[in-house]
Parts: structure tokens; C-alpha cells; sequence
């Protein structure tokens, strides 16, 4: 049996047919164009997977089913979205209108937990009772998957651990609180401790590496001086391992998982990052010798948005 | 088919016979004496277990299996006690040691875990495919039941929700982190801002309430002085309740469970605790208008370790 699935994004609508076994067989994408509206966006989606699927050479009596990974908060039961800001999308009836050109079972789920599902099925953290995943980017999604079954919560808007707080009155954030975990450990942190590094540091290495323009700034800069010993991004990396960390130490005194596994763009660092938010994790320890969460980066990168909703069908009608 | 719940303390075990629908219908109990050895104990333990199963008119055939909920963390594959600092054990073989005596199946689970439990299986949370437990005491102990059964976490260690990060680099805990969640969510909390408050304030109400004594401001007379009306009680009650509205927060935005249960101490302030709660919960809300949990009080009180740990067989052999 094959599967489809979509990686619906701000930009592109990415397209796959994926196997059993969770690999991706055949690609499609087309331009999302948002604010069109929201039937069209929808035709369009529609047209990609069957251009997709015949493309693969196969027939759509192969397909089981069809998964969409969203940018925001879905209804499992309906098949609704329910919030997908970046698209300007409230209480769209997704799978309504997606089966007006396709006749076939359709699940959707938000797109990091998606992520997440597909690193438990295919990835790094395969074979796993239980995991949570967290892309580092723009902001903090996660993805809580337990017993290899995606939980987003009892009215679907849980697993957003980037809202967790960590500081009272802390930054504040695009959803109105203050101090949300995604204010310290997504790469728009670091970009912004990185730019009043800069700014208070002249001399640092991350200010040439910007062309002496602090708004030119990228979580990579910080990490590349950093690895180049360049003092004051040291200093930047290490308070942001710190507040990664205890993001981390918080996810395990919560829900204690098997595994953690860290996608998006910081986690492009890899053992850079790893090796001392390992460090960081066991000082925060509060049983210490008891083994915890081991700490990975993801391994299917930008696939994993495609082979999670394909294989979001089979895991949730388990 | 009956049960044995052991409620295992630092002053007291507490042990009740329990039936299927989660009633206690006999009780004992016997000084734990803590700083006895290990095994004298675990043998007190087993002699009033027998005696309550004796009172009650029943015989050890009619007893399906023991539960015992522990002041800290078990492995629930080998029955040992890890940790359990009020008592001094570390790696202590409980199941080996109890079924000397007694020759029943015996399970175990940390006591606010339990609690959890018995308040979703007879309790205010009996019916819901999730909850989370928060025991608002002298710190804040958590308990996660997840379809019917208690989550601990892969290794063990997870629920301990008291020991969150909420404030980074905030006030020192006992786990040797700062700025826990218990640190501003307890009674221990509640009492050190009274303290605090009394000594800026001496014209406040609790002021008298204590004797003119900080050192004997308690969570009631902060609580009661603000149901009074004392505007510097109530300064502090607020304060108070904003932390544990962030706190209750972060669970929804992470786990999004049917229902949030509050338990201990705090708790029986009741609707005068949970009216503003739910008011600033809603506030903190990522998405306005989608329904989130449901915040209870628990309510079987100090019954819930008993019929929790009683459940605990039949909850994790499903």
C-alpha cells in the first residue's frame, strides 16, 4: 500500500508518495500563493497529488489514504482546520473540500508533531515507546508521539512547547503571554541575543561576519564565530544551550520520553550543540544516575513534513 | 474482586481495602518510624496489611493485588523503590521484600501519580480520556493519566511537574535547579511571599492572624486574610494565582489534557482559588475560543492515595 502526504506551508504545498516503509517514492509542489482563496489553494492541493501519484506510474486505487501536515491547530475528527495563521485560515472544512476532488480517507495533524511521527516511524528516533520533537526555528514547534501514536492533545492544541513558559514576565511573545520557551531557544533568540552581543561588542567576530550590520545577523553566524572561538558568540551559544537545556530538563520532568529529537535550523549545529546540551541536561538532573531522555538531532530534515502525514492514516486509526 | 491500596508516608502507612468501583470499605494503619531498617518496615507494612484484610471480614483469595503509592520514584518493572528522600531509601527491592510476606501481585507508583489516578477513576476526573494532577502542598507533585492509565514516563521519572522551569535562574529549589514551578505553585510559596509581604506591610491583616510572627503565616491565613479583604493578603493571593495560572497554562499548551485536577493544601481555598484561576488560565490562552482543560478540584482528598495505589494493578496490567 502506498500513502500521500503534504507538507502545506506559507510558500509551497509539497506533495509525496510514500511507502510502508516510509520512504518517499515520488515528489510533487506547487506555489501556495496565500490569500487566494481558500477552495482554489485546495483545487490546487488536489491537482499536485493526483499529478503526484501519476507521475509514480501508479493508480489511485494504490493509495490508502491521504495525510496533511498543517501550519497550526487541525480537528482529527472533522478534518478541519482550525487556526492556520500563516495562511489566514479559520474553521476551513480541509477535508471536505479535499475530497471533492479526491475520494479517499484524509487525516491532518499540526506540522511539527507530523515531523515528529515521521522520525519515530523512519528517523532517528524509530523503534522508540516514546519521543518528543522540537524544531529550533523561527519558533518552537514540538511533537509529542507515544506508544508510535501522535498526541496533540484532548481538544488538539497541545504539543505547542514553544508556549510553555520559562520566565515570568519574561520577552514577550506573538501569542500575548510573556517568557514563552520559544523567546529563548528558537533561532529568533539567538538571532536577537546575537545582535545585542554586537551591539554591545564591536569587536566581536559575528559583527564582520553580518557586514558591521546588525539586523544581518543569522543563527548561523553566532554559531559559526562561535565555533571559531570568537569570545562574545561563546558567550551568546552558551546562554542559549543553557535555556535549551532547561527547556529540555523541563520536557523530562513532565512527560520523561524515551527520546528528544531536535530539527529545525539550530539543530544544523549538530554535535556543537548536542555535547554541551547534554552536559547542561544531566547537571539539571533531579535523580541523578537514573538514566533519561536521550538527546538526538533529526535525520530526515525537510522529508520528515511529507512522510509524517502520509503516515499519519495508519497511526491514528490504529 | 477486592484490592489493596498501601499509602506509604513519612509519618504513616496508610492502608485500605478497596473494591472494583474504588470504595475503601476498611482501613488500618500502622507508624512508618521512619530510620527503622529497610526490611523491619516492609515487614510493619505486611502485618497491617493482613490485619485490615482480617478487620474487613474477607480472605486473602478475595485480594486481586496490592498498590503501594510512594513519596518518590519506582521502577515499575521491578517493583524497587529508586529513590524515596523522606525515607531515606534509595534502590530498595519493595515487591521482593513486601511478597515475603505476602504473596500477591504488587505495583507501584509515585504518590501524586497515584492520587491522580483515584481521583480519574472515583474522583472528580472519573470518565475523562485524560488529566493531569497537580497536588498544590508543600512543593507541587503532578500525576499524568493518559486513556484510564498513569503516565510516569519512559524511565520512570516523568510527572514531577513541580520541578518545571518557570523562571530562569528564579528561586533556588530543593532539586538543586532554580526557578521550579514549585517554587511559586506551593503552599511553601504562598507562605514565603505572606512572609514577605507581612514585613513590608505590618498593618496587614495577617499580621495579627500570625501573632506577629512571620515565621507562622500559613497558606489559610494568607488565603483567609484575602477573603477578608486585607488588600496586602490579597496582593499576594494574586500574585499566587497568576504563577499557578501560568504553570496550569503551560500544561494545556503542552499536553492539552480533558481535564487539569488541583489537589492538597491550596486547593481548599475551592472557588475562591479556581473563579480567578480559570479567569487568568483563559487569558494566557493561544487560541481564543477553542475549548481548552477543564480545572477542578480534586475530590477525594486524603482517600486518593489509598484508592489510587489500589487501582494501580489493574490500571497498568490492562
Amino acid at each position: 500500500m502506498l500513502y500521500v502526504g503534504v507538507d502545506l506551508g506559507g510558500t509551497n504545498i509539497a506533495v509525496g508518495i510514500v511507502n510502508e516503509e516510509g520512504n518517499i517514492i515520488e515528489e510533487g509542489s506547487t506555489p501556495t500563493l496565500v490569500g487566494r482563496p481558500f477552495s482554489v489553494i485546495v483545487k490546487d492541493m488536489a491537482q499536485c497529488i493526483l499529478s503526484t501519484i501519476k507521475k509514480a506510474g501508479v493508480t489511485l486505487n494504490e493509495i490508502e489514504n491521504i495525510g496533511v501536515g498543517i501550519p497550526g491547530v487541525g480537528d482529527q475528527n472533522t478534518g478541519d482546520v482550525i487556526f492556520c495563521t500563516n495562511l489566514g485560515w479559520t474553521n476551513e472544512p480541509l477535508r471536505r473540500e479535499l475530497q471533492k476532488h479526491i475520494d479517499k480517507p484524509m487525516y491532518l495533524d499540526n506540522d511539527a508533531t507530523v515531523a515528529g511521527l515521521a522520525e519515530s516511524v523512519a528517523g532517528v528516533s524509530a523503534g522508540c515507546a516514546s519521543s518528543v520533537f522540537l524544531t529550533l526555528g523561527t519558533g518552537v514547534g514540538g511533537g509529542i508521539i507515544l506508544g508510535g501514536k501522535p498526541w496533540s492533545g484532548h481538544h488538539g492544541v497541545g504539543s505547542e512547547i514553544g508556549h510553555v513558559t520559562l520566565e515570568i514576565d519574561g520577552e514577550m511573545c506573538t501569542c500575548g503571554k510573556r517568557g514563552c520557551l520559544e523567546r529563548y531557544c528558537s533561532a529568533t533568540a539567538i538571532i536577537r541575543m546575537g545582535r545585542q552581543a554586537i551591539i554591545m561588542n564591536p569587536h566581536s567576530m559575528m559583527n564582520e561576519m553580518s557586514h558591521f550590520d546588525p539586523n544581518q545577523v543569522t543563527g548561523r553566524i553566532v554559531i559559526d564565530a562561535a565555533k571559531q572561538g570568537d569570545e562574545v558568540a561563546m558567550q551568546v551559544f552558551r546562554r542559549y544551550v543553557k535555556y535549551l537545556a532547561l527547556g529540555i530538563s523541563s520536557i523530562i520532568c513532565f512527560l520523561d520520553p524515551q527520546m528528544i529529537v531536535l530539527g529545525g535550523g539550530i539543530s544544523k549545529a549538530g554535535n556543537f550543540l548536542l555535547d554541551p546540551l547534554k552536559l547542561e541536561v544531566d547537571r539539571y538532573a533531579m535523580y541523578k544516575g537514573i538514566k533519561t531522555a536521550d538527546i538526538q538531532i533529526a535525520r530526515l530534515g525537510s522529508n520528515a513534513g511529507i512522510i509524517g502525514a502520509a503516515m499519519l492514516g495508519s497511526r491514528i486509526s490504529e
